[in-house]
């Protein structure tokens, strides 16, 4: 075999890992596995036949969706969004303070090109969304990672971190947050948080990209203002994705932003794939136009609460005898577990010989050793019947662990 | 005004420039423009009806597509485009050896990602496409420019232009081809210049990337056989696209290589945008199933052709007078004129004028003095009528110039 490949690699290339989610699907796949792994929207939820009902504008539009696009996003589904997302944003924001991106994936992308040098620093709540994390990390970011609580990133510790990393000659260049329903912690960040990071933002000038693809997945309580919504001097980034609240199949995703950030990102866009597909916007759009999406967004809530409702009752019943907590979701996808005493790697080999797969939480975190004691568990894909057998099977592994 | 995204830019995205293509578009829609300038596809070849004949798939297969779907493409279109793509290829190649990204600009993308560290070089011709070129900047590389003329790349000449980087202490990472109808030059690499690219990889342990977006777009002459297809050492990636033979909205592009690429590839796309949209590729895939994409491909070239033709007659009335010349293109999509003595940048102010637009020639060069004197012409997208007037225009602008 020719080293023609691995002679030649990036320094990224030679060390970047390939997401443990992702790799876990042939585990996942084997037959009686009931899997908590994923992070995925129940398909019986997809609205396929009012999806379906907007396909004719590939017929009465075909000649322009069939088309290039422009890189900044389909004009008509970013003023849907605007208004949309006018409560949560504190205002109505403007076309060019907007960009669509090829699901909210790719806005993470292309923030990282636009702000990490190698060896830069980026703080986030420590755990974090995996993907992000890689991104980060493909870019050569370094992590400073803020533990949490149930109202999120404990912020008050943010300015003594920022501090001791600069003293130290690091440059801090934005900071990761989710601020609701946390992948994979589960807390929503508190109101009182949201207005102090923007003052700690201010004061280091240091920005915030303010990542929220489950924030309309609310199973109880207030919707609360986005971050964006406090922030006077537009150092902050809001990301959105139709993923969790229609399809993640679409792959469309949307930032808000200054529209000095929006431009740099636009011109990384031109250069990752020019543009996201006419088609999949225009379908979105079709659907949204007509009021499909806040129809919608009840029946995603009605299907997963209970399935919340129902881990929550089988970890109380199993696994908080084990001294095993969570902080309780107010919407989005998982449980976080906190299992002191127990190596989440040892649980999951078990696990699956039990037939139940979870995520480990070492991968979630910016120092592993944060995670040994973790497990990511996801509510939303299983069927409410298999939750509490899932759970069970769980138990039982820890059982024989205790044992 | 807060410079709280500026201070913490990253060097590419201080020193990045927007795509001159993309951000020509005002000009461009001036009214009364005769535009050469766009890389489109002609809206008239688009295959309206057909592509609409399979969006029934989005009713009996929505679970599936709105749903999240696997990084490396959707398995059905991968084996059609191996059977499709296995005359030119030399061979039907395997599932894990193919990669689906979003548009063949992602490909560029993740490659660079793959193989970039800032300082790097990358051999191109000289001229290239001006997309790749910045794709490459973005991460950091810099250029090895080498000269063309009618069969594509000098290739004779790269030995000694490897020997002199690699005694500078640079290193080379990958050699970048536009083997058919070159994006802008218009030449097509001969078979003997394939294999002897072949020969110089092998001999300097440098990986190729073969883009061919244009290569089905061939208006006379036979298909010649990839590089990929010579490389028994599978050193070398080959790129094509739906762009140009079928919807650039589809977003949808492909990749081919050996294994170990291909799963570096898949590694960071999951960190780009997860997957390409399941919709788009069910879609297309619905399309080439019926065989309707090999009955389209002669639809395209018979409107095209035409086109080609009328441009090169107008181009040896108005132009050639002027000792401008150029490499006829036996297929894809552009005119690459050679202007002697004629600064393409007051020829676009000049034409502008006139209400006529094109690519003036130094964006596309690695280093801008060789694009001086020349400029970029597309003929697919204008309505054969206009064509004589447009390029009659030029000529005027370029007779006031002379005089």
């Amino acid at each position: 075999m020719s080293t023609v490949w691995e002679d030649n690699y990036s320094y990224t290339a030679r060390n970047v890992r390939p997401s443990p989610v992702r790799e876990m699907l042939s585990v996942i796949k084997q037959p009686g596995m009931i899997s908590f792994a994923g992070g995925m929207p129940a398909p019986e939820v997809f609205p396929v036949d009012k999806f379906y009902e907007g396909a004719h504008v590939l017929k009465d539009d075909g000649k322009n969706l069939l088309q290039y696009g422009t890189t900044e996003g389909y004009p008509p589904l970013k003023e849907f969004l605007a208004s949309f997302t006018a409560e949560r944003m504190g205002r109505t924001v403007g076309n060019d303070e907007m960009l669509l991106t090829t699901g909210s994936q790719q806005a993470l992308e292309l923030f990282a090109s636009a702000m990490i040098d190698r060896g830069d620093f980026v703080v986030t709540e420590n755990p974090s969304y995996l993907a992000a994390l890689t991104t980060f990390y493909n870019h050569g970011a370094q992590f400073l990672g803020i533990p949490t609580d149930q109202d999120g990133m404990k912020v008050d510790l943010l300015p003594a971190a920022i501090e001791k990393a600069r003293s130290e000659g690091k440059k801090v260049k934005f900071i990761y947050t989710i601020v609701n329903f946390h992948n994979p912690g589960g807390a929503t960040m508190s109101l009182e948080r949201r207005k102090k990071l923007v003052e700690i933002s201010h004061r280091y000038d240091i920005p915030i990209f303010e990542d929220d693809p489950y924030g309309y997945v609310r199973y109880e309580g207030q919707h609360l203002p986005s971050i964006f919504s406090f922030d006077d001097k537009g150092g902050t980034l809001y990301a959105g994705s139709f993923s969790k609240i229609l399809a993640p199949g679409s792959r469309i995703g949307w930032v808000t932003g200054s529209t000095e950030i929006i431009r740099k990102m636009v011109v990384f866009k031109q250069a990752a794939d020019l543009c996201s597909s006419p088609i999949c916007q225009s379908l979105v759009y079709e659907y949204c136009r007509k009021g499909y999406l806040e129809e919608h967004l009840p029946v995603i809530i009605d299907n997963y609460r209970p399935k919340r409702d129902k881990m929550e009752e089988a970890l109380r019943k199993y696994l908080a005898p084990y001294g095993i907590t969570w902080v309780k979701p107010e919407g989005g996808f998982f449980f976080w577990l906190d299992m002191p005493g127990i190596d989440c790697r040892d649980l999951f080999k078990r696990a699956v010989e039990k037939k139940v797969a979870f995520v480990v939480g070492t991968p979630f975190c910016v120092d592993e050793a944060a995670g040994i004691d973790k497990a990511r568990l996801n509510f939303t894909f299983v069927q409410p019947d298999v939750i509490e057998e899932g759970i069970s099977r769980l138990g039982q592994a820890i059982a024989e662990m205790k044992s």
